[in-house]
C-alpha cells in the first residue's frame, strides 16, 4: 500500500503513520516527494487495511498495491488449467461448444435440440431446470423433472450437461444429475452457494455478474477454490452499462485480461451477452476471434414459442452455422498465432 | 405491447402478426403511419412476450407497454405502507434511524455503539452477523455468536435489531435473534433467499443491487410479497457507475420515482453509498431533504480499527452529528411541504 | 508513481527500471515486498508517462500518485472562489439561484418567465439562444435574437444572463450581450473552446460532461485556468449510468469530494439532472442540504408547449415553491453546520 | 407515440389526450386495455414531441415509437455506402487499415512508422497534429506543422491521410493536407464542428463518443450528412464504464446493430478501445470476426517514447502480425459468410 500524504502534513502527522504501520508490524518508507510525502508500506502478504490509516490526520489517500487474489493467479500456478469432464476439456486446444436451449421445456424440446447439438460436434449440452427469472410470475423452470430430462439427453447423446444451480438445496441434484455445474450471473456473489460448489465433485461454470470486476469476479472464483475445487471455468455474459442496443454489452477484453492474470480457462456467451439473436453468430465469432476457450450458445428448435429469453435462441439451423463459424476462426487462430 | 413493423413490411407480413395475436387470445389493432405500421396489442392482463414476434418476418421491434409490477405498485395498493416493529415504524411521519457498525466484533464494541445511538433518538440498530464479503479472506462476521450481542443490544438497550441473513440458514437465525431481516444489495436476485424471507415472520430490509433498475428492485420485493409477507423497507445503496470518487453512485431520485410508482417506504444508506466516511454527513442530509424514510448509517467507536468498512464508518460524535441534521432537515420538510 | 513489478522479475529487470527513472532525472526507490519489488518514483513535478515504464520487462503495473491538477485545487489556493457577478455572487454565503427556460423562445415567454425569477429572490437568469441537440431536426435557438431578448430581460428584472456558448463564434456573442458563458456537458472537453473562454472578459459556468471523472471535469476546469481566467463555477448535471427512470443520474457525492478537493463553487442542475419536472423539488433539495453553492432550474410559462426538454420544466407556480424549500433546507445548514 | 394513460385516468383525461392530438394534426387511436388505456399517435413524419403529453392529467407516460433518424438509415437508403478516398475503399469487400501514431511527433517518427504501415498493405495512415488531451499540460500536438508531415508521408508513400479536427479552424486545415477528416469522441457532439465537417470536400471519421447511445452516434452523422456530406464511416473506439481494467469497454456489438439500421461503413479502433498493447491484436481480430469494415490501429517505433498514448502502442512488429492476423480471419469470413 501507498499511503499518500497532504501537501500541508506535518512531520509529526507523518512519523504517527509511520508509527501506525510499525505497530501492525508492517515496514514503512516515507518518501519526500516534490509536493508531498508518500508512505510506501511493505511486508504485508496480503492486501493492507486501508480504515486504519484513512482517519489519520495529514492523509489524503490510501492507494491499494497488493491485489487480493491467490489461488486463481499465474503467480502460484503458472500452468493454464484444463478443466476435465469426462473425455471432453474446456481450456485445451479445441474450441468447447455449448449448446442448448435456456430452459429445458419438455423431452421432446430438448431431444430435438441436441440432437442438433450432437450434429454440430458440441459436447456440452446446456439447459436450466431452475431458472433465475427477474419475476415472480415469469416461468421458473422444471425443476428436478428438467434435470431429469438432461440426464436422458446425456444417456442418449453422450453430451456433457451444465445446467445452473440457484441454491444449495438446487446444487445438490444438480450434481447428482449433471456434469458442470453453473453459477449465473445473479448469484456471483452468493457467498454461501459459492462455497457450496467449492465442496461439490463437479467443475464448476462461473458466470461473471452484470456488475463484476475482474477483481470481483477472481474472487469469486477464490471462493470456490478455497474449499478445495479448483476445476473452474470463467464465463462472461456482458455487464450492465448505458447502452441499450443490446441486453448487456459484452466485454471480450477481459479474455486477453484473465489470460494475463488468470490459469483459469475463459468463454464466452453470446446469447445473453448480447440478448438478441441475430447478433450471437458476429459475437460469437469475435469471442472466438479474441481467444475464447470455449462458446456457450442458446438454441431452440421453436425459438419463438420458447418459455423463457426466445428472443435471443438461434434456431437450430443458425445455430449449426455459428459453430461452424466460430470454429473455422478458432482454426485460423491455432494455425496463425504463435502459441494458439 | 406495441409491434412495430419495417418500413417495407408487406400486408402478408401484418397479417401474420395480427393472426398470431389472435392465436394467443389478444386483441390486435394495426395503425398505419406515415413511415411504418405499428400493431398495438391489448387485452393481455401480464406483460406479452416478445420472443414471438421478434422472429417474425417484417417485424422491426416490439415495445414493452405493461409494466411488470403487481403487488408494489400504488396501483393495487394506493396506500402508503408503514412497516411496524413492535412501536417503532418504518414509512411513518417520523425519519426512521437505523445506526450500528458494519459488522459486530464483540459485546463491547456493539455496546458502546448502541449506547450513542440509543442517545441520538434512533429506534433501530445495525450490525452484520454474516458478511457477505467480497474476499474469502476478509473478516467474515461472527456469526450466531454475533446475533446473540444483538439480541443482548436490544435487551438492554430497547433497539429493533436489524441484521442481514446471506442465506437461508441464516435466516433462520435472523429470524429468532432479531427483528428486521436485512437482504443485502449481492442477494437481491437471489430468488430463493426472496422466496424464503416472503414465508418470514418478520418485515424485510431489502437493498438495492448494484446494478438493479428500478423495475428489477421491485420485482424482488413482488418475491417476497407474492409469498405472503408484506412488510417491505427498500433501501437506495448507490449504484456501480464509471464514477470512482465514490464507491457507490447515490442515486437519490429513486425516492421521488418509487413515491410515484410504489407503496412501499424508502430509506437511503449513505454509508455504503459513499464509501466515505466524510461523505456520509452531506448524503445523510440530501437524503432526508429529497424525502427518504429513513436513513441506514454506520458508526463504529474505532472506526480505524473496524474489521469491515472502516473507511466508510462515522466516530460516535459525526454520528450525533449527522443524525441531528438530518432530523432538522426532515422537520423543515414535514413544515414546508403539503404532504410532509 | 509506483511501478510495481512481477512477481518473477529478475535483479536486472529492476535494474533496467532504475536506470530509466535516473534517465529521467527522477529518483527511484526500490521497496522489496514479500511477493514483489515495487519501485518508487519521486521528484516528478508532474505526473511521470506510464508509457515510458509498461513496455519494460518485468513491469506488471504502473500506479499513478501525482494528480494531475494544478490551479482548481485547494493546495495551491486554500480559499474557497467567491464568483462574482456585479452585486450578484456563487460561493458565498448564500444559495445562488439561476432560473429560466431551456431555451429562449420568444420575448413575451421570457418576460412572463423573469417576471417569476426575479420574484424568487433569484439573482441569475438562464436561458439559452444556442441549444445544442442531439438532433439537426430539432429546434436549435432564436441565435443572436435570442441574446438580445436576455439583456432585454437583464435589462428590464436587474438579472444576470446566464447563456451557453456552442463555439466560439457564439461565445464572442455571449461575452456582449450575457453576464456569465456557459459551457455545456457536450462541450466539457472541447478543448478550443475552453481555451477560448479561458480569454473571455466573463466568469464561466462549467457543466460536467456526461461521462467525465472528477479529474476530467477539474482538467477541463484548468484549461479555462490556464488561460488566465479564474471566475469558474462548477455544475453538476447528472451523468450517464444504466439506471433509466431518470434521463441522468444525479451524483450529488461531488459536492462534498469537490469541497475537499478544489476551491471553485459547484451548483446543482436537478433538471436535466433528472428529465422530469416532478424529481426537480426533491433533488434542488437534496442539492442544497448536501452543500450546494447554488441551484440551476428550468421553468417555463407552458411547460406543455417548450420548444426543448418541455418534460423537465418547472411551472411558474412549482418552481417559486422548490425555490422556497430549497432555500429553507440552506438556512437550517448555515444554522447547523459549523462552517456553513 | 404510445401514450399510456394512468389505471385511474377518466374518460375526460383521455379525451383531452385525444384533443391535444387532434390540434397537432397528427391521428389519436385510444386502446382500452385490461388495465389501463393506451393512445396510439400517428400521422407524425419525425418523432412527437412528449412534452405536450406528459403534462396532461392522468398521463402515466409516453413511449416513442418513430426513431429520430432519417439520412443514415437503411429505410431510405437501402444500399451499404462505400466510402471512397482516391482508389482506397472503406465499406468494400476488402477490411480496411488505418495504421500510424497516436500523434505526429517528428518527420523521423512518421516516416519510420510509415514506413511498415506501408508494407503491412493498409491504405491508410493515421496521425494527429492536433491533440484533444485531458490535461492542458500535456503535448498538445504539432500543429500545422505535424499537417505537413502527413502530407509528405502521402507523398512518400502514397498512404491517404486520416487526422483529427479539433475545432473549426483546425478542420479548415486537414481540409488543406488530410484526405479524411477525423472527429474524435470529445467532438461527437460539437454540432458546429460536425455542421462544418458536413460542408467539407472530404470524407469523414465519426468515432463514438464515450458515453453515446447508437441513436446519439447516428444522430451526430444525421449533422454531418444534412450539410450534404455523405461520406461518413463510423468508428468504434470504446465506452466508458464501470469496467477498469481497459481504458474503455469496447462494445462490439454495434457493428451488427448498426447493419440492421444504418448503410454506413462501421470501423473499430481497439487501440483507444482498450488502452493496453497487449489487448490490441485480440481485440483486432474480434472486430475483424464481428464483420468491422475496417481497424484504425496505432503503432509506434518506439512505444515507450510516444509523446501520447504509448501504453496503448503497438511496436512496428506487434503492428504487422496483428494486421496479418485480423486480416486472415476477414478472408475466413468473406469465405464462410453469405453476404461476406
Amino acid at each position: 500500500m501507498l499511503i499518500v500524504m497532504k501537501t500541508d502534513a506535518t512531520e509529526d502527522e507523518i512519523a504517527e503513520v509511520v508509527r501506525v504501520v510499525a505497530e501492525m508490524n508492517l515496514q514503512a518508507d516515507a518518501l519526500p516527494g516534490a509536493q508531498r510525502t508518500a508512505i510506501a508500506v511493505t511486508g504485508n502478504t496480503a492486501p493492507v487495511d486501508a480504515s486504519r490509516f484513512e482517519h489519520l490526520p495529514g492523509v489524503a489517500e490510501t492507494i491499494r498495491v497488493t491485489r487480493p487474489l491467490k489461488l486463481t493467479t499465474l503467480d502460484l500456478h503458472p500452468t493454464k488449467t484444463v478443466v476435465r469432464v469426462g473425455d471432453a476439456t474446456i481450456g485445451g486446444d479445441e474450441l468447447a461448444i455449448i449448446g442448448g436451449p435456456c430452459a429445458v421445456e419438455s423431452h421432446a424440446q430438448a431431444f430435438a435440440i441436441a440432437e442438433t447439438v450432437r450434429r454440430s460436434g458440441a459436447r456440452f449440452f446446456r439447459g436450466g431446470a431452475f431458472k433465475p427469472r427477474t419475476s415472480p410470475y415469469a416461468f421458473q423452470g422444471l425443476g428436478e423433472q428438467g434435470l431429469k430430462i438432461l440426464a436422458e439427453v446425456r444417456e442418449s447423446y453422450g453430451l456433457k450437461i451444465v445446467t445452473e444451480a440457484i441454491d444449495e438445496w438446487a446444487l445438490d441434484l444438480v450434481e447428482k444429475y449433471g456434469d458442470v455445474i453453473q453459477i449465473g450471473a445473479r448469484n456471483m456473489q452468493n457467498f454461501s452457494l459459492l462455497k457450496r460448489a467449492g465442496r461439490a465433485s463437479l467443475p464448476v461454470l462461473l458466470k461473471r455478474g452484470m456488475a463484476a470486476t475482474l477483481d470481483e469476479w477472481l474472487l469469486a472464483a477464490e471462493y470456490i477454490m478455497a474449499e478445495g475445487n479448483n476445476q473452474i471455468v470463467l464465463c462472461e455474459r456482458g455487464i450492465r452499462t448505458f447502452s441499450q442496443h443490446t441486453r448487456n454489452t459484452l466485454d471480450l477484453a477481459v479474455i486477453p485480461a484473465l489470460g494475463r492474470l488468470s490459469h483459469l480457462p475463459v468463454i464466452v456467451d453470446p446469447s445473453h451477452g448480447t440478448g438478441k439473436s441475430y447478433m450471437v453468430a458476429p459475437l460469437a465469432r469475435a469471442a472466438a476471434a479474441a481467444g475464447a476457450d470455449g462458446l456457450m450458445i442458446e438454441v431452440h428448435d421453436q425459438p419463438e414459442r420458447a418459455l423463457s429469453d426466445g428472443a435471443q435462441a438461434l434456431t437450430l439451423q443458425q445455430y449449426e452455422q455459428t459453430v461452424a463459424e466460430a470454429r473455422s476462426i478458432h482454426e485460423v487462430l491455432a494455425a496463425t498465432l504463435p502459441v494458439g
